[in-house]
């Protein structure tokens, strides 16, 4: 492909002309049968299949002058994988519903395809795009299913926390959230559109949490490992530790209680897909996740910590936070 | 809920508000583990999973003049049903991610997950959305994964067509088209704005293929049956007959040669959501389907019609032929 075809717009070209660019940059099927017919057929080895479908929308989830291309393929597809993770699964598959604006240059496809494949090759090797849908939007939607293999391991639910448990935590918190709070805060103009992020202005931590904001990479491989390793329960942090452990808290009927050093970018950032996990009293943690707190009996709190309940914004909802910028 | 509630709009409730809504409306769940934790668990007793995603975008999609809220849900299961049944195999599941403007009224989202239940229900018993994600948009859009079990038959791809093969049909050809030109001809105002459909003035055929567009009944039972009855070769025709047979015969090798007596309406409607076979010469057709044609040897056109190439307009193409317009 040339960089002037890489410039065209997808409204120029036909569907299937847009499929072919994708399915060039998209690797091997490990599937039964992959890409191209009206379905994917793929191996579910022990009899189940998981299964979670998660949307990143042009406005809410990300703006193009902070996102590339490739980070918005990347991101779509790491946090699909979280959520198979945070089964105690193996991701295998991804299916993605790509809708786009006609005025969408190729060179955008691209980079969306190359970067779903690299955030599989990267954090879930052997699990890969096996379908998908194009289809023409006012607004650029990424829309990702993506499936697991749980192995004749048992899912492990956010259900199972009971009191005595150890609560540890896989992957970072609070980076993510203060990777955005950077990108609100130094680069929008007076009017708040955002402008593209001057990477020379950044220290090396700045950098890191810009990072984890645009290109996450969750623990993937330790949903299984944690699962092995008799986590009781187990979940994605995405809206934020507390609010998400207050979902964990009333599914099992307990009460989680952080200790204290979690500092707010911690406790409400978002998106940080981190693996929270419960694991029975006295077992040796996993390598990869660190106790942050125990499970004890339901009080008038779900979640405490360092022995009160959270005084700040407990995580993100998007009816309620989106300011409705796109940019 | 009150009338009062169903009038709100999701920008003055919780997501977890919303959520509950629509769990409140989707049925009984049949999976292993459903909706309400990270993932779902879904039973593939045969050791496989058919996966296919498909989306609905306001705009190109459908129109909210024309369509309810409940039509949507409908179709938007109904279209993803389709493409399980166009792999011999039996829906299990869908998931659905939901994204809306926030001034979308708490009764389009009731309305969009009634049609989910009842269209699984009425055309793939059985199957239950199972997992899905909400978000808030700009564009109204539905985009769903369907999975399915082949309960351990061999998928029926669209490269399975052999010379001597014939070519069959199940399910409506063209009137799902002839309903989208009815809403383009009649129901629009000088502008082009669509205006309400006023039912008192159609006649029974026009009303029927008003219904074949707004809440298509693809005959999902019959993937199934054209597997066990041997098809060779099976795929969904969603983008108009001659279009989708080109798709075959590419696939497989082969022309498809249509018998006459099929209207434009039929070979290019679109949306048919019919199911297009091939079955070994002198297989007894099993009931639903029709023969419209024979698979010859690959000659110089794909598709023949009466022996003659389509000189028609072959499909619909999105990035082509959505004209940008919304309501």
């Amino acid at each position: 492909m040339t960089s002037a075809a890489s410039e065209q717009t997808v409204g120029e070209v036909s569907e299937g002309a847009i499929l072919r660019r994708i399915l060039d940059r998209l690797g091997p099927s490990a599937a039964l049968v992959g890409p191209g017919d009206d379905a994917a057929v793929l191996s579910a080895p022990d009899g189940r299949v998981v299964a979670t479908t998660d949307t990143l929308v042009h406005g809410p989830d990300f703006r193009l002058a902070w996102s590339t291309p490739f980070d918005l393929g990347w991101k779509a597809a790491a946090v699909n994988l979280s959520d198979i993770a945070a089964m105690g699964a193996r991701p295998t598959a991804l299916l993605v519903a790509l809708a786009m604006p006609d005025d969408t240059r190729l060179s955008v496809v691209d980079g969306v395809a190359e970067g779903l494949r690299a955030a599989c090759a990267t954090l879930a090797p052997g699990c890969a795009v096996e379908g998908g849908d194009l289809t023409v939007s006012d607004t650029l939607t990424i829309a990702v299913t993506a499936l697991g293999s749980l192995d004749g391991r048992a899912p492990v639910l956010r259900s199972g926390a009971r009191a005595g448990d150890v609560v540890a935590v896989a992957g970072e918190l609070g980076a993510a959230g203060r990777g955005l709070a950077l990108l609100f805060g130094r680069f929008r103009d007076a009017a708040g559109t955002p402008l593209p992020v001057d990477d020379a202005t950044l220290s090396p931590a700045e950098a890191a949490d810009l990072a984890a904001q645009l290109r996450p990479r969750p623990p993937i491989a330790l949903g299984v490992v944690a699962a092995d390793a008799g986590a009781t329960a187990l979940m994605d942090v995405s809206d934020g530790l507390v609010l998400d452990a207050t979902r964990m808290a009333a599914a099992s009927g307990v009460t989680i209680a952080f200790a204290g050093g979690l500092d707010e970018a911690a406790l409400s950032g978002g998106e940080d897909h981190a693996l929270l996990a419960t694991f029975p009293a006295g077992a040796a943690l996993p390598e990869g996740f660190r106790a942050i707190g125990a499970v004890v009996a339901r009080g008038p709190h779900a979640v405490t910590i360092d022995g009160r309940p959270h005084g700040g914004r407990d995580g993100w909802d998007p009816y309620r936070d989106w300011d409705a910028g796109r940019g």
